[in-house]
């Protein structure tokens, strides 16, 4: 049999197998209670509204639904989100819209845009596993910047080091990769300022700004920052910030329906990447959306998951006060928005070589280190709020208290050299 | 403003604009009648089937259709796929099956893939101009066969010598893309001895060969022929065909769905290849046209369309005899099946230059030249037969045919020197 290795790109034998996707295989049983998914809460979704918009579109466009469409993004859609945009302070022309098969392909054109063989983005540590693989799937490297104890966005002199250091070794750096809003994994969301200051760094540096913002409606607590995207129309309207956006979070994400906003020569380029990449995107999805969001109830919809998440975050975070063990060292993120929250454990637990034993007491999450390009870190986890019930929140809590108790304990049983090395 | 083409990657810097799309956007005046696009044509779609399958995906499936879904496909489209591509002979398991957005991502994982920057492919001369997009946007090559004069295949003679010339100058080769069925663009369907022939080369140089199959299933006259991925699990069953399919030509392309069918090991690299593309392919998409397939009506609606397209074929290829200027060196292919037939024209035509003069008359075409990595020829034109109706078929015939007798007429005007340099 001809091996397939021999045969292998560079770039193919760069790409990871996901983590998450191997994890998520051993979280399929029935009785376990996953915390470890990314997924909407099914009862998000407008099954009913969207089954009613689908045959509308179907009886209104008729065989224009099954043809091929432009690379660009249809039309009805493009006006419907131009619209949805502006409602929120966001201007823009037909010009700066891009449709694509949701935020992953987007993820997926930038680096093949932008990034030769050893190439640089800047991007969080933590930052979102998505983005990494599609970085390394064309060979591309990360310099990771830790986040502010403020968890208010990056530790800004840590990027300045770090910066100057990879400049100094000759990097050459392209884009900065950011989800300001509730970021995957760890629930942060940027301060305004520390936007303002990103942006201020990218246009004294020259650098482009990926601003990913799956969750940036999904906000159930406090007021919207604006977006960096916004902050430069704003500030010196340089056009160096890339929006990515997505219905996957807002309405559903099986529509894999997301756009890309931007400067108009750099939307073309992506039409010319994307071209090669699948000529055009999903027509009856682009149509079923069109005609959904001419209802006028986006909004309403929106609103409602809100709120079913902001209870569900509620719910776990008083279950996690209620069941956890109390330590200095032992905290977790209070998210305003998004999906997850991002539980940081004492230094001895390795969450890599917890997880089996969490699976064995059924319950689940994503490891820490998943999160990172190099060097991860071993004693985090990234929890899932939005696709449990209430019930299964309050269990899985407490199996994972348990879970963590247990580690602590048989730390503090363990010969003390053990992890004091140093006392020897 | 920052500059874009300063930060692009060697890839981007690669990629060619579609010459087909650029061209396309002079023939959207409404008198202008287009042979150049590679529509289905709309009277095809089964649209009320379609939307009754949908509404009852949306009631069987709910909210599991707006969800994500796995990088694999949804197991019931994939069980719907298994059961036709078993009526045609053609065996196969779950394992071997990926779901695409249609084949244009196949063509876009395939380079990805396989190809380091420089590494060759061999392919047709001519061939379809969007696999050519896909490698040149990871920095492959071609290595371009002509076809037989019999246009049963490729020239074996040929292929042998320029495939030794290549390896001869260390080129680093890597897989071989045809399309056996019906060519996008010459409409040339191969033989099985041509067929057999590429299997036993492949075999014995160690080559994969992708099978891009889009209208293997559009035959209109005359019996199908084995597929290479048919042969080789006849043959010696190695595994070394990679076969693409879409529901683009036998149903709708608006669905954005394919199927890639290959050995499981070529599968699994392609899945982790996939994930960091799009996470998972459109899942209404698949929901609705498991359900379609359900039905037990998609051989029905394909008899239906090769029905359509066997009279429209027909009928063009009366229209060429009847108005077309008589000459040795003025052919054009008889495809027994696809949407496309080749026209060859005299060597002092340049279909490129013509190009503008048609539009004048409005009538448009692809040009020869398009469908060339390199090299290309310029007297030669895509013509499609599906989209037109027959009233513009004999019209746009009509215009075609002017257009050529007047390029001729100029030419044989013309000062004998100009043509034939030698003879001055």
């Amino acid at each position: 049999m001809q091996d397939i290795s021999a045969y292998l790109s560079a770039n193919a034998n760069n790409m990871k197998k996901s983590v998450i996707r191997e994890l998520l295989k051993l979280t399929n049983q029935p009785d376990i209670i996953s915390f470890a998914g990314g997924l909407p809460a099914p009862e998000t979704f407008p099954v009913e509204e969207l089954r009613e918009a689908t045959d509308r579109a179907f009886r209104k466009y008729g065989d224009k639904m099954l043809q091929y469409g432009t690379t660009e993004g249809d039309n009805d859609l493009k006006a419907q989100i131009i619209a949805y945009e502006s409602e929120q302070g966001v201007q823009l022309g037909m010009q700066n819209l891009l449709i694509t098969s949701a935020s992953q392909q987007a993820l997926d054109m930038l680096p093949k845009l932008f990034l030769d063989p050893g190439d640089m983005v800047i991007a969080g540590r933590p930052t979102y596993v998505g983005a990494i693989q599609a970085i390394q799937s064309y060979q591309g490297k990360i310099l990771g910047i830790p986040f502010s104890s403020a968890n208010d966005g990056f530790d800004m002199v840590e990027l300045e080091k770090r910066y100057q250091r990879a400049r100094a070794d000759r990097k050459r750096i392209k884009y900065i990769y950011v989800i300001p809003d509730f970021q995957n994994p760890s629930g942060i969301c940027w301060s305004e300022e520390k936007r303002r200051a990103l942006l201020e760094f990218a246009y004294r540096e020259n650098l482009f700004i990926v601003e990913d913002a799956p969750y940036r409606e999904i906000r159930f607590i406090g007021e919207p920052v604006p977006s960096i995207y916004q902050l430069d129309q704003h500030m010196e309207n340089r056009g160096i910030v890339i929006n990515l956006k997505t219905f996957s979070k807002i309405l559903a994400p099986g529509t894999r329906i997301g756009w890309i906003i931007a400067r108009e020569d750099i939307i073309q380029r992506l039409v010319i990447a994307k071209q090669a990449m699948d000529l055009c995107t999903n027509m009856l999805s682009q149509k079923l959306l069109a005609e959904f969001m001419a209802t006028g109830r986006t909004r309403a919809v929106i609103e409602r998951t809100c709120g079913i998440y902001r209870e569900k975050r509620n719910f776990m975070l008083e279950k996690l006060e209620q069941y956890m063990p109390k330590r200095f060292d032992l905290t977790w993120t209070k998210p305003e928005g998004g999906l997850f929250l991002w539980i940081s454990l004492p230094h001895f637990i390795d969450t890599d070589k917890m997880f089996y034993k969490a699976i064995e007491k059924k319950v689940a999450y994503v490891v820490g280190s998943a999160f990172y390009f190099d060097n991860p870190e071993h004693n985090a986890m990234r929890i899932n709020f939005s696709y449990s019930s209430f019930e299964q929140i309050e269990e899985g809590v407490k199996r994972l208290a348990s879970c963590i108790q247990e580690e602590i304990d048989a730390h503090d049983a363990g010969p003390r050299g053990q992890t004091l090395p140093e006392g020897v």
